[in-house]
C-alpha cells in the first residue's frame, strides 16, 4: 500500500482526496494535514466521512510526513509548497503539489503573475507538469508533480490537439471560462457567500487571471510559438463544474470529421477524455464526479472560427482526481485506479 | 454474473441504477428497458454514460427478460410491475419493483390512496417488503420485493426503533418531509420546470400523499399498534436529498444517552445507517450520492416532544442503492458490494 | 417627507429597507449607518444601488442622528438598539428596531434565550409589537416599535385567527419552518458559503431557536394562555422566502369553510395577508419581493389535526417590509406606502 | 389611461409584462391573452398575482382586441405576430411585438434563420427596431414595433458606442454570453426541467443562434460596415440575468478613460444604462428585477483587445421592460413611468 500524506485536507481539493484515496485500492491516507483543524476529528470537519475516516487533523510536520509517506499532495495557498521543500524530502518522498508553485518554468512570470516571491526556484526546472495525457512519460519518473490549475486542466486538453497540429491561428484563441463556486476554495469570504453567488453570474479577474500563463506555457509548448491569449473567467451558481468555450481562427479549410481525427488522434486511446459524437455539446454535469474531460467543437465557416468547448469536475479531473491520475503514474500503478468514478446524474 | 433487466432504465431512479450497477463486481446489465427511447442508445439519453455504457433502450418484453435476466427491477409508474408480473416470469427470474405495486399489503389501501385497480393481488402477500435494515432476513428468500419508496425510506428509518421500543406515542407522529425535485421524476411537467422550482420551497400532497399509508404500515409492525400520522412532503430546490423531520411526544422521561443506546441497539451494526454524534444534526449534503441514511434527536424537555431527522439521497437508499441492496441479499452477495459510494463534497 | 436614518443599512435586512425607502413618496434616508463600512459610498457595498444612492455610509452616532431624523430603524446585532436607545433619543425620534431587544415582554426570558443582559429593560414596556394586522392601533402611538422576527411573523399570523377563536389546542402546536439562506444575514461565515447551502437542507436551532419564545409569548395573548411549542426551523437553498407548516389538534369538528371565515374575519381587510382559495398551497416565490403574507390550511379528518401554512418573504414582510409598514402607521401614513410591490415571478 | 392588450400573457415576458404595468401609472390592461389559458383566472396561472389582478384569460381575437386596446404587445411565438398583422390592425391599434417578426430588415435573412416563411414582410419597412437608447425618435412616431431579443439587447448595447465610433475591429467581436433559464420560456420541456439546469452549465445553439443576425444587423448599423460574428449563448442555472462577455481587438491605442468617455458620450444621459466605475464588474444580480444594463470593460494591452461585458434581467430591459419604455416613447409618457424597478439584491 502506498502511504499517502494530505497537507491542506480540508480544503475542497483536499476533501476531494480524501473521498477519491478512500476509494483506491493500492493508497491508504497517512496523515490528515490541517492547520485549521488540528486535532479535530476529519469527519468532524466533513461529516461526509463519518464512520468512514476515524483520523484526526495534524499539523504541518514535512519532515516527518516525509518519513512517514510515500507521496504528499499539498493542497494548500500559492507558496507554501515551495517554501517547504527541500532535498532532504524530495530524497525520501515524492510530491505532488496541487498549488501552482512548480506549474510555470519561468519563475519571473510565476513572481509577477502570483505576486510572491518564489522560494524554491531550483525545483522548478525538475518539476514536472502534470498533465497526464500530455506528459505522462514524464510523470512516471518524476519525484516532484506540479498539478495543473483546474481552468487550466479543461483549457488546455480542449484546444491541445488543434494547436499541436497547427490548424489554430495561435494568436487569435480566446478562452471564455465558466466555473462552479468550489473551485473559489473553502475560506469564508463575503463574494462567496451563498446570497452572493446564487441567481448571479459575474466574470472575475478579467486580464489578468494566474491562470492564464499556465495555458499559455503549455499550448506554446504545443504550438511551437509563444501564445498570448485571452482567458476571462466567470463565477457560475454551481457547486462543481467548469465549462471552457474557446475561439479561434482556423489556418485552412477543414471539415468536421477532419477535425474530428485530429482529436481522435490524440484522445482516442485516452480513457478519460472523450470526444463527444457531433451535435453534442459538453454539458457540466456529464463529468459531475468524474475524472472525465469531454469535449466538443464546431466550425463556423461565416467567420472562419472554430468553437471549442470543454468540461471538467474542477475538483475531480481538475485537482484531486488528476492529482491521484498523477499517483498512479508515478507508483507504476493502472492510470485508472481509483478513478472509475461514474458521473452523477442528476 | 448476475444479469440484470431494468425496466424503466431512462428514469432518474433507472439512470441511478445504472450508474451504482456499473460499479457492482457481480453484475451486468444485459437490458436496459425504456418505452419512451426504444432503439435509442443509452447514453445518447444520458450523456454521462458516454463510453461507459454501449447499449440501446429496448422495449418492455416481459417474457423476454425474464429469460435473460436474473433480476429484474421495473423503475416505472405504478400499476405496471402489477400488470407484468406472474408464475411463469417469477419462475425464471426475481423481482425488486421500485414501484408502489407490492408495499402495501392491504390491497384496498393501496386501490385508495393510489386510485387504481391491483393487477395482481395474489402476490402482495408473497412480496417482501424490502426495507433491508427490517427485513433483512425476509428479502434474502424473496422472489418479489417490493423496494420502499424514498419518503418512506427516510421516515420509516428515522422513528423505527423508537417506536419499536415504544418510547413514543404513536398518535402524536407527525413527519415533516423535504425532498429534492429528482423524487418528481423526468417527466416534462411545468412544475418541475427549472423557474418554477428555483428559489422556491412549497408543500404538497398534504394530508393525502401516497407514501403516508406505507409508513404507517411498516410503523404499525414495528409498534404492534395502528399507526395513523401526519405526512407533508414538501420540494425543496436542490436535485437530491430527502430530510425528514418527525415530532412525537415521548412516553416516559429520557435522556439523550438513553434514547441514543436504543437507536444504536438497532443500527450499530448497520452498515448504511449511521447515528450522529451528539448535537451533529443530519444535512442531506452529508449523504449525497451514498446509500447511508444519517439520523439524530433531539429531546425537548419542554413540551415533552422528542424531535427525529434522518437524510437520505433519495435516488440512492431511497430507490436504486436500496433496490441494489436488496439484491445483494436475494443473491447471497455481501449486501454492500457496488454501495461503497462515498458521500460527495461539495 | 419623513428623515430616515438606518442603523446597519449595509445588512441584507438593511439593504432592503434602503430598496424600499428608495420607493417611499414621504420618506426620505438621511442616515446610511454602517460600521463596517464607514465613509465608503454605499453603492460601492451594493451595487445595486449605483446612481440610485449616492450617499457614503456612516458610523453609529446615535444623538446626531436623533437630532436629524424623524425615525431610525435598527438593523443591528441583538443587544445595539438596547444600548443606545434613551429617553434623549425617545423624546426627539421614534425608533423601529429589527432587532430582538424590545420583542419579549419578560427581560428573563429574553436573556435566557437571547444569552445576553439586557441593558435597557424599563423600555420593554413600553415597545410596541409591530406585527402591524394585530397590534395596529398600539404601533400608531407607539415611539419605539419592536420589529417582529422573520420566522415569527409568519408563524405568529399563520396561526392567528385559529389561536384567538380557540380552534386548536395549542398544547399541540408545532411549527416545522424553512427559510432561505439571506436570513442568516450577510456575516462571512463558513455554514453560509454558497458550496455548504446549495444542493443541501438541514434543521438547525432544534429546540432553541431564538424565536421561539417569541412565537409562544403573542400566541399566548392570542389564545389567552400559556403557549409551549415545538419551533424547528430549516435552511433551505434559495435567497430569499420563509415558508412554515403547522400542526395542531382541532379541538373540535370544522369544515375547510368554516375555517375559512375564520380566517376572513381577520384578514379579509388585510391588504398584505392572502388566504388563498381551497386547494392552492402557498409558495414562497409567490410572495417574492414582497410584502404579502399567503396562508392556507387543510384539515386531516384521519388525525383530527389542521396544517396550516403560511409563506412570506423573509427580507420584507419578516424584516425591512414589516418595517416600513410600521413605520407608516406611526407617521400616520398610508399603510401601504412604499409597500406595493408586486411579487416577482420566476 | 392607455388601454393595453397582452397576447401571450402567461409566458414569463407576458407574465413580466403584467408585474411591470400593474405599477404603471397611466396604462391598464384590458386584455389577458393566452391560448393556453382561456377562460381560467389570470391569478391561477401566475399565483403572484392573486387579489391583484382578477381578470381571466382571453383568446386571441386580435379584431376585437384591436377595438378595445390603445397598444397590443404580443409576446408570442416566431410567427404569430406576423400572421395576425393587418392594416385594418394598425390603424386602430399600436403594436409591441416582443418576438423576432419584425426584427430583421432582411426578409431571407430571417426566413433563413428562423426556417419559416414570413407572412407579413410588406411592414418590416415600417417596423421600427425598439432599441429606445439607440432608436428614441424614431420608436416615438412608431405604430409598429419589433422589440429587441434579450441577448441582442445586451449584446449590442454594451458594444455599441465602440462600433459606432470605430474604435474595434468588428471583424474580431466575438460574443460569449450566459443567461438564466427564463430565457427558455415556460414551455413544459426535459432540457428545462429543474434536474436537468440545476448544478449544470453548457453551450447550446453555437454558431445558429437565432439572435446572431439580429446583433450583425444593429451593430452594421453602428459601425457602417458589414458585420459577421461568433455568437455563442451558454445556459446558467438561475432564473434571471444575462451577462455578455464580448471580445474585439482594438483598432488604437486606447486608454481606459479614453474608452470610458466614448461610453459616456453615449450613455451618461441613459437612465437605464449604467456604465460602472473603472474595475467594478457587471453582475446579473446587481440588476435583477429591473430594467438597468450594466456596462464596463477591460483592455488588455498584452493582446490588444478589448474586453466589453454587459449585465441585464432578461425578463426586463431584455423583454417586458424595453417593451414598456417602447411604450412610453410611443404614447408620449415619462420614458421610465412604471419603471423605477430598484434590482433586488440578494
Amino acid at each position: 500500500m502506498i502511504k499517502v500524506g494530505i497537507i491542506g485536507s480540508t480544503g475542497y481539493a483536499g476533501g476531494e482526496l480524501v473521498r477519491i484515496l478512500t476509494g483506491h485500492k493500492e493508497a491508504e491516507i497517512v496523515w490528515y494535514g490541517s492547520r485549521s483543524y488540528v486535532d479535530q476529528r476529519y469527519a468532524d470537519v466533513y461529516q461526509n466521512m463519518f464512520q468512514i475516516v476515524d483520523a484526526k487533523c495534524m499539523d504541518d510536520n514535512m519532515e516527518e510526513l516525509a518519513r512517514r509517506a510515500d507521496v504528499i499532495f499539498t493542497a494548500t495557498p500559492q507558496g507554501l509548497c515551495a517554501s517547504l521543500v527541500n532535498e532532504a524530502i524530495l530524497s525520501e518522498t515524492k510530491i505532488i503539489d496541487l498549488s501552482a508553485d512548480f506549474r510555470i518554468k519561468d519563475v519571473s512570470v510565476y513572481e509577477k503573475w502570483y505576486g510572491i516571491e518564489h522560494k524554491s526556484p531550483r525545483y522548478i526546472e525538475e518539476a514536472v507538469y502534470g498533465l497526464c495525457e500530455i506528459n505522462r512519460e514524464d510523470v512516471r519518473r518524476a519525484r516532484l508533480v506540479a498539478n495543473p490549475g483546474c481552468y487550466t486542466t479543461c483549457s488546455i486538453l480542449t484546444a491541445y490537439p488543434l494547436a499541436k497540429e497547427g490548424i489554430i491561428d495561435m494568436s487569435t484563441l480566446i478562452v471564455d471560462a465558466k466555473s462552479g463556486t468550489s473551485g473559489a476554495g473553502r475560506g469564508a469570504k463575503l463574494p462567496n457567500l451563498f446570497c452572493e453567488v446564487n441567481e448571479n453570474m459575474k466574470a472575475y479577474g478579467v486580464t489578468s487571471h494566474r491562470h492564464t500563463p499556465e495555458i499559455e506555457e503549455q499550448l506554446g509548448y504545443a504550438s511551437g510559438e509563444k501564445v498570448v491569449i485571452n482567458f476571462t473567467p466567470h463565477l457560475v451558481p454551481m457547486n462543481r463544474g467548469i465549462l471552457a468555450t474557446e475561439y479561434a481562427s482556423l489556418k485552412k479549410d477543414v471539415s468536421w470529421s477532419y477535425v474530428k481525427e485530429i482529436y481522435d488522434k490524440y484522445y482516442q486511446k485516452e480513457k478519460f477524455v472523450r470526444v463527444l459524437d457531433e451535435g453534442v455539446l459538453p454539458e457540466t454535469k456529464w463529468v459531475e464526479g468524474s475524472n472525465y474531460v469531454d469535449i466538443n467543437f464546431k466550425i463556423d465557416p461565416r467567420t472562419n472560427r472554430i468553437i471549442m468547448m470543454g468540461a471538467i469536475d474542477n475538483l475531480v479531473k481538475g485537482a484531486a482526481g488528476q492529482a491521484v491520475q498523477n499517483m498512479n503514474l508515478m507508483f507504476g500503478l493502472d492510470e485508472s485506479e481509483g478513478l472509475n468514478l461514474v458521473p452523477m446524474f442528476p
